[in-house]
């Protein structure tokens, strides 16, 4: 079968590895219908120092059961499932408490043991705890927001979550990346009054808008801190979403919080130690977040994706075929592209 | 009339200084019956530069209100009192939000603007926001208990919600100083089922134990860290409330927090970043915290004290006259005493 392996930064192949196969008795097989191409992606694409075995990508999917373990329980052949970015076994005091990507037999796909989701096939490790069988078939139009559930609506959410958002207060979101607008949408659906989108390019301050922005603040760095507190009163906003993980935008969020307020940071951090400058600790601001259980938030978004409440799926502005993964890879580094889908 | 002032690193001297005296018209003054001697007094008697002009110290007292301006409605002459460390209006949005330290029209006592509380009277601005008027009279009995309201107290029980103490869950306190000794009463008063304090103070670890403490870890560091995770089969507490300040403190205290767990930090912070490792963003770990909003908590713990549920006067392991205040601090900076309180 044909997989993405990365090589080293830009080096990103699609080749013909060994059909994926059952290993453990709770394993599945799936075959990918959708996946795609996260921001995530794009850390080792730049920084991936050179190595002679690749590293199996992609974390995000959705596809057909095609095989179960013997011990699989909850899942069959046939079912068309949403496959999130951390496998779980969904029975541990950390899936229990929702919180899957800290699941005690748990892991994230995309590392050499598991091939990645950028393939045909994916095996899928403790199906039972990992998958989320829909109750749809695999409907095109719908294919691009169920996408999302396994990963960066799910991340989007959990930013807001950590940055407790809450109906009638204000937000702002750091990045707009796709998690960056997915974290637009989830602001608005837990009834964000007032939600700032930080971020430079156009398209996508005018997506930010339709999915319920209010403010777009285009400047960086301190510009782009005190354009937020003009917009304030001088006093900031009650939930921040950090969206991208550098040190800069941590840095921001931190400075644009309100007294009492939190920040939610889902970016995979690039920095070392979390800025506090005196006013973080005078103003009682939090800071939370991590890997998203998107496991835990199918079942919550679901009815709003399959209703057309949100839209998480128009995120998406590109697809590819399995073999131009490479060139997905490109835009989505060059800016050219939000998020690409790859349709195996 | 005599009031506490610093000059420099262990230099604290009390001396005569012009009567404390009405100036606006929201103000009050109170005789002092009981004030103390905090443990972040130490911060300036360990590091404060050489100055001309003293800095009044203390910010943490009991009286009896003498007089009040033409504009205080809410307490009057003979209110016995308690003054919180921070004042404030009690009626801008973050009052009412119960983040009485981020008043907009708020401040702190022991700046160079208003008299300290470690003097025969104090003046206290925006009276009818700040003093919190007891049910009781001057109980001597009752004194100690009801001054840890002022700050210490408060603080241990802002550690503990910022750190989100639950019933039944698991909790560990860093320091064995008086917070750190009301974050053990904290905890134990919201339910936490077991509670691990980090401390290396027999004496202090004895009270700690009487207060609800259920382990004691005396190892600092590394050591500490391995410790308390082994007696947690390796996954850490749910809450830790940081009562230090220190960079290995809140190192400390993050990398014993469990997954989805919290840190609540009060210590006032002596570090400039919050240490990120990538294990705290993959474990989805929270730090929340920050100066204590002592007054909005007295409602809810002085019927805890009145009624002796809680004994937090039990921190106060001496009482010094207002001309002994010098050999106070040098009690507590010397680790002698765990906290002075102050009889004017």
């Amino acid at each position: 079968m044909r997989a993405t392996m990365m090589y080293g930064a830009g080096e990103v192949r699609v080749e013909r590895v060994p059909d994926a196969h059952l290993i453990e008795p709770t394993d599945a097989l799936v075959t990918v219908r959708r996946a795609s191409i996260c921001g995530s992606d794009l850390w080792p694409y730049n920084l991936m120092a050179p190595a002679e075995t690749g590293r199996p990508m992609g974390h995000e999917a959705i596809g057909v059961v095609e095989a179960v373990g013997t011990d699989v329980r909850t899942v069959k052949p046939g079912d068309f499932v949403v496959m999130p970015f951390a496998y779980s076994d969904g029975t541990c005091v950390f899936c229990h408490e929702g919180l899957h990507t800290s699941c005690i037999h748990g892991g994230f796909f995309g590392t050499t043991e598991f091939l990645g989701a950028q393939a045909e096939v994916v095996r899928v490790p403790l199906a039972d705890g990992t998958l989320f069988a829909l109750p749809t078939g695999a409907d095109d139009a719908m294919m691009a927001s169920l996408l999302t559930l396994s990963d960066v609506m799910g991340t989007g959410h959990h930013a807001a979550r950590a940055a407790r958002v809450s109906r009638g207060k204000s937000a702002a979101v750091v990045g707009d990346g796709a998690v960056g607008l997915c974290g637009v949408i989830a602001a608005r659906r837990l009834g964000a009054e007032r939600i700032i989108l930080l971020g430079r390019h156009p398209d996508r301050a005018a997506l930010a808008k339709e999915f319920g922005a209010t403010d777009i603040v285009s400047e960086r760095g301190e510009q782009a801190v005190e354009r937020v507190l003009a917009l304030t009163g001088g006093i900031g906003v009650h939930s921040v979403l950090e969206c991208v993980g550098t040190e800069q935008a941590i840095r921001t969020a931190i400075s644009i919080t309100r007294p009492g307020g939190a920040v939610g940071r889902v970016g995979v951090p690039h920095y070392e130690a979390i800025p506090a400058p005196e006013s973080m600790f005078y103003s009682n601001v939090t800071v939370s977040g991590g890997p998203a259980p998107a496991r835990a938030y199918i079942e919550e978004l679901l009815p709003d994706v399959l209703e057309g409440r949100i839209e998480p799926g128009r995120v998406f502005d590109r697809v590819v075929g399995l073999d131009e993964v490479p060139d997905g890879y490109r835009a989505m580094n060059e800016r050219k592209a939000i998020k690409v889908m790859v349709r195996p």
